[in-house]
């Protein structure tokens, strides 16, 4: 029944998707057990602009 | 003062969004008391790429 | 697939909470449809030293 | 290591946006100390369609 | 900079949580890329009494 | 209507969470104007042994 939510940059593919979902997937039964069908898996992109460190905006420091 | 967040697939309608935070709203008053005013609503589409069961996309389980 | 999340003040009882799950998993399906067993809720306990509005805690606000 | 998360209205700038991330890391280190470097800031746009207060959507409630 | 976050049951040991910090870690950088220093883990645990499915309590669907 | 919240690590005193509430939502309404009233702040404590950077967990790089 575990939630996994991850926050990334945007800008990953379809393709990197479907690995992350099953290579988290995988993780969280290898460390905890269980059964892979119990885990959920939400992906969350998130804009440059939507994300800082250090108060600074990704946007700004990694212009495209 | 409590907050309730609901993640879900894209592609309800307005109309369904406003039935939801209205009966979800409702449903906090009847179990919990306090009042209407005090509660918040927050709804979350999730793209069906980005979330997955069982380590599979619900864009690959089921391609629109 | 929905997740319902909530977060409220400590303190609710059991019974509270049962209540609350069987309320909001049954305002979802009413507004949005889907199956009952398709709705995941999870509930959150935040103390009133960890919630703020207008700047103020509420542990000052409301204390004990 | 701080993560610092706002949920808010869609429509803010880039400019306010900036501030924003840097005005809330400034306040966590003035009122927790540790290092600017080691503070997140992630940013999300909630739609109007999307926030609900007293059960009432706020798009309906405050149209464009 | 990507976030994981994870909610599970309560009760898993420092050992698992080591185990799982370090899969999911390296899960990420398999499939996306990146490096392990850029990746935060934050594990919450929930108690079965505050998570539902279908509208019940684990905690009443699973006694201890 | 924003909601500000903090993943932050256990041990702030009531003080220091007083502070930073107050920062926070001053800081908000410097940045994109509106009301405190308006704001909101949720706090989060968490454990090192539920926070890790690079695959390590806190509560092994920095034991108390």
């Amino acid at each position: 029944m575990p939630i996994i939510r991850v926050e990334m940059f945007k800008g990953r593919t379809r393709e990197q998707k479907r690995e992350l979902a099953r290579e988290l997937t995988e993780a969280f039964v290898r460390a905890c057990g269980g059964k892979p069908e119990a885990v959920t898996v939400v992906l969350s992109d998130v804009d440059k602009q939507d994300w800082a460190v250090a108060g600074a905006l990704m946007a700004d420091k990694y212009p495209d």
